[in-house]
């Protein structure tokens, strides 16, 4: 298959490994949004949040988890924002699962809050009902 | 405590739920940066994720993905996208725990991809070998 992230774990393509286990692999984003920026996927090849395994999701979460903490503590990051795409409409470049883990200093320009906000419409009782209806599973 | 998401799992303040079980909460932000965009929660009060339980993070990520796949499903979503932030630096604005499911369509005008790309310096090897030493968990 020729999915870069399979390469990456193959070790047919160079990457900076921060974090691996035996279902999980963590690595340096080439193109980082700050000093740290990691990705991180599972071993196995899923393209997105639709179709991981559910065990596979924990995981990753799992591990961000840790290089959450790590960049607190060997990077002084002061905080952290975890980002995922699924689907090239969700900004997806490349389709094997993965998790952004984002190390934020203050000051570092990075503007997660532009890309999200106001960017909807703020609706109605009556609105946010008729969304949450076609939306709920309880 | 004066915590706003603990108000809404406590059903003080009204929410447009759309998922619940016995750890993890889902409802529509009111600030949507899409129709449907929704905030998973532990319901045990978390500040972020140096904080959480390992366990609920699991859970909230096992509901962000039955979401995902209902957004695709009942509203016509084309992807999406989950963020998170931990820390005033890394942008949150509430500080109990919370997952963004955000469900996207070609051409909605969010971008994700502005907030964090070419933000930061692209490093040469010896420059990511250092990042990557510091950062090493394994």
């Amino acid at each position: 298959m020729d999915c870069i992230f399979c390469k990456i774990i193959n070790n047919e393509i160079l990457s900076f490994k921060v974090y691996e286990d035996a279902d999980v692999l963590a690595f340096l984003d080439v193109n980082p949004a700050a000093e740290g920026h990691t990705l991180v996927i599972p071993k196995k090849h899923f393209e997105n949040i639709f179709d991981i395994d559910s065990a596979y999701l924990e995981k990753v979460g799992a591990a961000a988890k840790k290089i959450a903490e790590k960049m607190k503590e060997s990077l002084g990051a002061q905080g952290v924002n975890l980002y995922h795409g699924s689907g090239r409409a969700a900004e997806q470049g490349v389709f094997h699962f993965h998790l952004h883990v984002v190390p934020r200093r203050t000051g570092d320009g990075i503007d997660f809050t532009a890309a999200i906000e106001r960017k909807g419409k703020k609706l109605s009782p009556d609105e946010m009902e008729s969304v949450r209806k076609k939306l709920s599973l309880v």
